[in-house]
């Protein structure tokens, strides 16, 4: 697809929507909106002009002129993305969603809250608690993320295993379609069964599809009791298969986390925590919710005889610092590389423990540095992995030896390239490689049909 | 949009396809296929042919042909829709998914079972018990309806407000696309963000964007304990205004059905069963499941008291009498009238009891017979309108005079015209007129996009 350059006559056009204070031009703040938090700079790419409209009227009036000057357009939250979703990979404008940052409205009566695309995720949580709900969307980076991008990706994290995704809070949701005009998809409503169900396609398109501007968000009840617990193993594969027990116990788990020991180990000497076997540990972190006293007492039992049962060395209450080791994981590795790529693969939960081992494996015959944690819960395995002192070439080559093994094996397994941070720029071509042909030519039609140009987040989830 | 007649040359190319004996032309056969459960004969349209497909594999040659005719095709499972959805409205071909019947696999260990369309709900969920699981799909006609036809419509029924609707239950969907490919939708993991949610897109679509031929549906551990519970009022407005009261205790209700007094008197008096207040009682039955008996007890206590607290006069344990009459309540109105329409209005928790009350109300103004239950834990109203002895000229008159007071409040409302039955070819002109257009429109791009011959159940959901 060829797209036209970002003109002075359309600068003008975009300051005459936005107010001139709302386009940015200069080279210093474009700067920054070339990359996102995918520590992987041969995917940025430098926008030509960064927009701020204040509400979907004026987003709504951006991609009319995008249309009509031919030039693509990225919209972007927090640029918390770790796939390049926010990198505008053919340049032209990136549409920052920050300052529609209002929540609207938060009802107990009717357990939802209104928010604007660019509210911080960690906000909502925190509205939702005070009123004794729970907003259950939580993106490990929700301290920084924007809600937007969280619908966006159907971002996942700690909850998950008990609460879905991001897709699963999701009442309705305001988008910007690719033709500039302005609908709402989905309704507060506990059913429907009135038309296509056009609220979960956009959700998760990454921008494609349109570019959403605001969200009614399911809340739910705050569990009275809870409780963290760690599970601390000495071999992987005792680790990796309690998960499967675990979720299948009837204990309806919020979460359950796995760290392996090299993640154990750096994140321990980072925070400075002295926590059990941090040389030589696999952690399981699990959380319980429970209605009451007894329920939790009868699920913590059941949850520490399955570990036991699965030779875990220390079954612990998790406290603080297990958390703190747990958030500092990617932090923690920081300081070796500059330069990663991060995997998002998922497998079924049954297939959670052979993956994990043969990934693993796999990856010593690399010069790269591998960590890996998992959602293990809902069959998420991150695994980070770093450049450290390879040169670039030898870099690229071996992390493509690497996936080239790696997803083959995992869509063996019925597995997905991503679990929870999207396609973006970063997968489209292993997206275009390990999709069925069929199931990729239907996006294509949808994308095609609704927005011929071609015009919204090009170069992310599919290509022309 | 103009489709060819089923020629002698079709019919031949559609007996090669699935044998001889798969070909239905006996205008005595094709008399059953004319209608569904809607007891709107109004509506119902002879089809020219009906085909019964071993597979997917045979299911999309014939879709070839439709399109390479040009003549619609209507899927179809038990035929019990009541929104005439497997009606062929346009004559053509009904393909009848009742050859795929096939429960394929069902995974303790992976917690999903694999199902072909042709098989029956009731099948699904027997299955899943005996293995201690529990497939959470339970719409009212379980014992009768096939899985496809749930898919298709999206089907909600008795454990929708702690399960969600039949969208909320799959992993995956096996569909045979309008250009006669067969994809599957979907995957058996817990999370993915890898590409569009076509799964969803497909499912509530009723059969106009694909026929669905397999499914892979999740199963969820049977809860230990569970009660149901009968709460009779003497007063519409305190059975109403106690369901939005129950749904956010914080007890996570399986099911919050309300029957309002007319149903109660006709089911009692049709099952000769005895039940409290028969005669004056409005009923909310109200379904807890728990991890132990002590959850089930306190939930339970925190239960009775709401009740109480909106003036219930009985609150007892229900037993198989009760579900009896509630199984029975649509059976026991069709000795008063042959013709009738079911309603299905879907509004918020929190205006489910203004949304009765008005209705109600609003419904004694006309000489049809109303009857109202509810899912109203989920605020899905079932207005059950019977014609009796009206002529049939009054009898269309007045339902739309009703219908255009009762629609467009129930949308100021936040609510839509269908919960659970879809909109089919009885609800298609108000789809049309409530829907917004913008939304209205990219159902149509996608439809145009998808199917360009608009073969697929034609005169359903939306219009070219």
């Amino acid at each position: 697809m060829k797209y036209n350059a970002v003109t002075e006559e359309l600068l003008q056009e975009l300051r005459q929507v936005v107010g001139e204070k709302y386009v940015k031009t200069d080279p210093s703040v474009l700067d920054i909106y070339k990359a996102d938090e995918s520590l992987a700079p041969s995917y940025w790419v430098m926008p030509e002009v960064v927009v701020l409209p204040a509400d979907a009227r004026e987003t709504a009036e951006i991609v009319k002129l995008a249309n009509r000057y031919k030039v693509p357009l990225t919209p972007r939250g927090a640029g918390t993305s770790v796939s390049c979703g926010a990198v505008p990979a053919q340049g032209g404008i990136v549409v920052l969603t920050e300052r529609m940052n209002r929540i609207l409205e938060c009802s107990e009566e009717g357990m939802y809250m209104v928010v604007e695309a660019g509210v911080r995720t960690a906000d909502i949580q925190a509205l939702a608690k005070s009123k004794g709900l729970m907003y259950a969307g939580d993106p490990c980076s929700a301290d920084s993320c924007l809600i937007g991008g969280n619908l966006a990706t159907n971002a996942g994290g700690n909850k998950a295993v008990r609460y879905g995704t991001t897709r699963n809070q999701v009442y309705s949701v305001e988008v910007v379609l690719p033709n500039g005009k302005i609908a709402t998809f989905g309704s507060t409503l506990k059913k429907c069964s009135t038309g296509f169900c056009l609220d979960q396609l956009i959700i998760g398109s990454e921008g494609t599809l349109g570019i959403i501007t605001k969200a009614t968000l399911k809340l739910v009840p705050l569990s009275p009791f809870h409780v963290d617990v760690l599970a601390v193993f000495t071999k992987l594969s005792d680790a990796a298969e309690a998960v499967p027990k675990i979720v299948k116990a009837g204990i309806n788990p919020t979460s359950v986390e796995f760290m392996d020991v090299s993640f154990v180990r750096s994140a321990c000497e980072y925070c400075k925590l002295d926590l059990p076997h941090k040389e030589d540990g696999y952690y399981d972190i699990i959380t319980i919710e429970a209605f009451n006293e007894a329920e939790l007492d009868e699920k913590t039992e059941k949850l520490m005889k399955i570990c036991e049962e699965c030779h875990a060395t220390d079954v612990v209450e998790a406290d603080d610092r297990v958390w703190s080791v747990r958030r500092n994981c990617l932090e923690s590795t920081r300081t070796y590389s500059k330069v990663g790529t991060s995997e998002d693969l998922v497998v079924p939960v049954t297939k959670i423990a052979d993956c994990i081992k043969t990934l693993m494996e796999e990856s010593r015959k690399y010069d790269f540095r591998p960590f890996c944690l998992a959602h293990a819960g809902d069959g998420n395995i991150h695994f980070q992995i770093l450049k450290c002192d390879m040169s670039d070439e030898d870099w690229e080559k071996q992390l493509e030896q690497f996936r080239a093994v790696a997803y083959p094996y995992v869509y063996s397994l019925g597995g997905r390239l991503s679990g929870e941070h999207g396609i973006g720029l970063k997968r489209l071509k292993y997206m275009e490689k390990y999709t069925d042909p069929v199931e990729l030519e239907f996006m294509k039609t949808i994308k095609q049909a609704v927005d011929p140009n071609w015009i919204m987040n090009p170069g992310k989830v599919i290509e022309p």
